[in-house]
This record gives structure tokens, sequence and C-alpha cells, in this order.
């Protein structure tokens, strides 16, 4: 492991070179996980990478964990108790770095005008060099990919687990209560947990992307679920619109022949954007793909979000893959393909795939058939 | 509720005059919560309070969701796609704004520049107003407090049921499936989750104040419980350090004999504070009671954090509760006291109260006598 952030960090360096930069100052929690192997959420703690050096700055709260996770020879951790920016130009002083490089997206305006006053007294210039180290996390090495896939497997195994379940089962459950099972099989199966705030979104409140899981009892109709965990530290994220039978004098029968006929739109939509997705094409392009199919059949404007989104440490990163998204696929990217139709008051339908991108396509981490699921 | 919200932001609208600005944008999720009474998490939402008007600009995916959430008279939910500063420059236009505050503390660096740069092209003036709505949220209302004390109420519970159990059953579980269990005890009675990633610390863990909960099986000796739940969107916090009964030939014997000594010390600092916290005491003065015992017994650069810290929406929110924080105290305040000491190799102790400050005191939020346990 220790070569891995031995390489990632020569890589920045290399970056780091390129932008003239002596040094970055690195305030994202995943960035310097990503650098030096040391996580913990919100610790405040700042990573200052130099060509010789790199130096962690971490409250006294994270300092024995910190001084744990970290083994690199080149690598030190100094603890901070108040003032953490005056602490930040002693180190750069003693890193002899008069002009430093700044993450300007990783950091609130008012902390990077505190930073700037605080350098500036002592002699040190920065310089907002935004998303150097996210340019590196772009691209997944082998390491990244396998965990990314595990943590695919174990969301895609809890997920059968559901399937197993009668339709009775499932209607014992609220949606928070299914969610809730759902978070404790991935912990068993080896996750440290989910990677999001799971929607488990039944009927009508399928509509909302994001819903939040009621205490609601599960009724029969439209059962979405948009879940995933995280495995040493990587995330998955998979959705499925499943459909529990209904008794013949249902009186959603209406709305759910609807989402039926909806399923097969967003569904050809999604294999439409699977199969096109390659190293080479724009994530603009790939989501005009599955636009282009849904507003033909005249739900265009009922598929209000991009395509998709990189996944890796965090649920969300680069590339965006949205209708407004320039990047170029690469091979090793990892993102998700996902369209959706949301129909306020009836339903919605949303079907989510993790590919890594490869040279003539792409490689999808889940194997099943995504064939129209109706638990009898 | 509304009428909740109504006041709050009635009070925002005062502070707006104080600081003669017409308008002000949000950011913060929780000060959007706070204020309209819409929550979704990292939605990238904005609200901009006018003096007449009030509009949340929110994404695609949340749009229902909010609509549906917010029913004040006088605020208007507005859909955006891309573009997210173009359409907030028109909102402004809308509200007849030209010159408009902007929360520089809740915002990145490079989100600032864009949407200065945006708005700057369609004649807005923005301005840096830091901390207004976090101003009026470090005062509790009735409401709120009612929240954060049932919150309260529900950790507290669960923490007894775990009491219940017996030092075999819980050497039964590892450190992240104790946390489980608390996690799914809080939601059965009635929290949407924890408020924080839990801490679980048996023995030499506990020395890290936000130890992660490994897999490894509890054993005998210290076990460190940090946990909170949200209810209604308040978050609680509490922490209590217990001890297992350990077997005659325990090799932990010396270590944990240590510990049960420096539980004590503890405990005389927390209750100190406890019993100083009053509306008129700063912040500082607070923590230096707790902190001055735990100096007088030598103990004083293994106490290296804060006395505490405000909780509310948001598990560390305003004041901060530290040696450096001059905040005075005021009434409905509401804040946590949790004095630790950790020893590298050996353990830590920590125990905490959430308390509301009152006028000739405060009011504990737990009311448990927090004499040593041992579970035998």
């Amino acid at each position: 492991m220790d070569d891995i952030f031995k390489t990632r960090q020569e890589n920045l360096k290399k970056k780091l070179k390129e932008n003239k930069l002596r040094g970055l100052i690195i305030f994202k929690d995943e960035n310097i996980l990503y650098l030096t192997g040391f996580y913990s959420k919100d610790s405040g703690s700042i990573l200052v990478i130099g060509q010789k050096e790199t130096v962690l700055l971490t409250h006294f709260i994270y300092f024995e964990q910190a001084s744990q996770a970290i083994s690199a020879k080149n690598t030190r951790t100094v603890q901070f108790l108040g003032q953490k920016f005056k602490k930040l130009s002693e180190i750069l002083h003693g890193m002899d770095i008069k002009c430093c490089g700044l993450e300007g997206n990783n950091i609130s305006h008012d902390n990077f005008l505190k930073a700037k006053i605080v350098l500036k007294e002592d002699g040190i210039e920065i310089i907002n060099a935004t998303g150097l180290v996210e340019s590196l996390r772009i691209i997944k090495d082998i390491y990244e990919i396998e965990a990314i896939k595990k943590s695919c497997a174990i969301t895609r195994e809890v997920f059968e687990l559901i399937l197993k379940k009668s339709p009775d089962n499932i209607r014992k459950f609220s949606e928070i209560g299914l969610a809730f099972e759902i978070e404790a099989n991935m912990i068993k199966k080896g996750a440290s947990g989910c990677s999001f705030d799971l929607v488990i979104a039944n009927n009508e409140a399928s509509s909302l992307p994001h819903h939040t899981p009621s205490r609601k009892i599960i009724g029969e109709g439209v059962l979405l679920f948009d879940m995933g965990c995280k495995y040493e530290h990587y995330c998955s994220d998979f959705t499925r619109t499943i459909f529990l039978a209904q008794s013949k004098d249902s009186k959603n029968q209406d709305k759910i022949e609807k989402l039926k006929r909806i399923y097969d739109i967003v569904l050809q939509a999604q294999i439409r954007a699977v199969k096109a997705c390659r190293a080479g094409i724009s994530c603009k392009e790939l989501d005009h793909i599955s636009r282009k199919y849904i507003e033909q059949k005249g739900y265009g404007k009922f598929y209000g979000h991009g395509l998709g989104h990189g996944v890796g440490l965090e649920i969300h990163e680069l590339p965006a893959v949205s209708y407004i998204d320039d990047t170029i696929l690469k091979e090793d990217m990892v993102i998700t393909i996902e369209p959706g139709i949301y129909l306020e008051g009836i339903g919605g339908v949303r079907i989510e795939d993790v590919v890594v991108v490869r040279g003539g396509g792409c490689e999808n981490c889940y194997s099943d058939s995504k064939s129209l699921i109706v638990l009898e």
C-alpha cells in the first residue's frame, strides 16, 4: 500500500511541476486519504505536498490515528491545537516554500481569506490551484477499481437477498426499515456502511429522485431502490426499480401499468448509453444518447437530471456525466449510467449501473439482466 | 410550523436591516432547513431572502420534494437545470436586489468567484455577510429545545438497553456490530438515524477521540461510547465510558486500574463545568474550569480538545466552547460538556452531557449519575 501512496504523490508532484508550483495545500478529506491513507470525516486536517516532503497537519483529536495510518517515510504528521493557519505557515517555512498552490474548490471563501492574511503576514503567497488531486483521482488505478468492484458486488448481493423475500415479507417493512435491513446486510458482507443515504421509494414517492425513506409500510406497486455501500472507502451506487404484484382490485392499477411502460423506455435508454460508453466519447454525447431516446418517447421533460457521475472515494465525483459536461471519457474512469423518468403523483423509474470505461467499450460492475421484475 | 419559519425569517430580516442588506444568499442546507423546513443533504440548493419575498432555487431532483416541504405563502420554489448562478441572477433581478449579502462561510472560494463574476455581468454586487443565520441558530427556540431533548432521550434510552446486556452478551459484538445495534434501536425509537459516525472504542482504541469502530470483538476492560441520533433533524450527543469486569489474570489489569482513576478525574472536571455553566460565563472560562482541574491532576497535555460545542441541526455548531472562544453563553444556547483524557497505548476516558443554558445555571438533557460503571 505504501507504494501506491508514493506513486500517487509522485504523480501529483509532476502536476505541480507542470503548474510551476513548489507545493500544494490540500483540504479535502478524500484527497488526503488518496495521497496518504489517512481518513477521518470532517477532521479539518491539512496536507502540504512539497517536492521533498509531505506534511499532514491535524488536530490533537486525530493525531494518534493519523500517525498510525501514515507509514510513508517522507510524510510527517504535525499536531495543532488552535491557530491552524499559523501552524501551516510554520510548516511552509520549514519546507522553504514561499509561494504555494491551494485547493480553492475545497476551502470556504472565508477560510481562504483567513489563510491568505495569516500566510501573507509571514511572507507566503498562495495561488488558487483547483482540482489538481481530482484530476488524478478521475482515472482509477488497479487497486481502486478492485475496491469499487467489490463494493458493487456487496451491494448487488444484498439486493439479491431482498429479491428473495416474498412480496408479503417486503410489505412488512417500512421504507426506512427496509433501508436499514439493507445496510445491516451490507455491513455483514464486509462493507463499512452505506455510501449515501439510501433511497427506498414506494409508489408516488418514487417520483422524488432523492426521496427520504419514510415510516410508511410498503404497499403493492412500484418500489425504487437506490443503494450503495463503502468498501475500503470506495463507493458503489446501484438503482433498480421493481414492482410488487398487485391485487386485481388495486386502485393504482392505471398508474402502475403506466410505470411498467415507462420502465421499458428507461431501460432502453440506459442500455443504449451503456453500449455507447467507451474511451473517446464525451460525457455530453453519452448523456445525449439516453436523452434523445427518452425525448423521442415524449418524456424528455420528466428526465431532469444528468445521465450519471463519477464514483470513487466519493459517491459523486468527476466526471459530471451531464448534458453540459465536455469531459472526454478515458480508460479507467468509473461512472454511473442512470437515466430516469419521474411523474409527479404517479411515480418514477430509474435504472443505474456503475461501469469502468475501457478502450472499446465499458465493463459493467453489475451483470443482472435488468428485465422488468414483478415480485409475485 | 409555518409560523415558526415565518418568525425565523422575520428575525433574519431584522439582521439584514441592521447590516444594511437588501437580501441574503444562503447556501448551507441546515440554514435553509431552519428558515423553510426543506432539507436535503448536499442538494446544492440556494435560498434568497429579501424583505418582501423568499425564493428557493433547487435542482429538478429536489423540486417536487421542496415544493411539498415549503408551504409558506411568501416563499417560491424555482427549478434550475444547469447554470445555477445565472438563474440566481434572474431571481435577484426579479426581487429588485442590486446588492446582496452572501454566506462566505458556506460557499467554496471557487464558487464564490464564479458567482461574483456571473452576478457582476448582470449588474449585481455581492457582499460577504458571514454567519447571519448562524447567529440566530445559536439561540434555540422552544421547538428546537424540545426536539433536542427528545433526541437526547432516545439516545439515553438506547444506552440503557446496552447497559442491560450482560458483559458476556456485549462481548459477542464487534465494535462496528455494537454501533449498528445502537443505531437500530435509535431508529426503532423514532430517530431518523445517527447524528454522526458513532464511536465505540474498546481498550487502547479509546485513546483515539474519534476512533472508527473496528470488526474486532469487544474484550473486557474499558469501553467508550460516543453516540447520538437525529430526531426531527435535531442532533443529540452523548459520551459515557464504562468498564467490563475483568478476569483476575487479565493482562490489562494495570492499564484498567489507571483508567478507573482517570475516570474520576474526568468526571470531577465534567461536573465542575456543568455546575459552572450558566448565561453570562464565557466559553473560554467554562473550558478553563475543566482544564484547570485536569491540569492540577497532571493530565493537562492529555486533554487535547475543547470542552464542547454547540448542538442543534448540526452536530457541531456555534458556540465553539473551546479555550480560545470568547462567546458569552446566553439563555437557550445548547452545548455539550465533554472533557476527556487520552493516553496512547492505554486508553481514554470521556464523559459528555448536552445542556441547555439557563439564567442561573443549566438544564442537563441527561439525568444519570455518571458514577463509574463496571458491568459484572
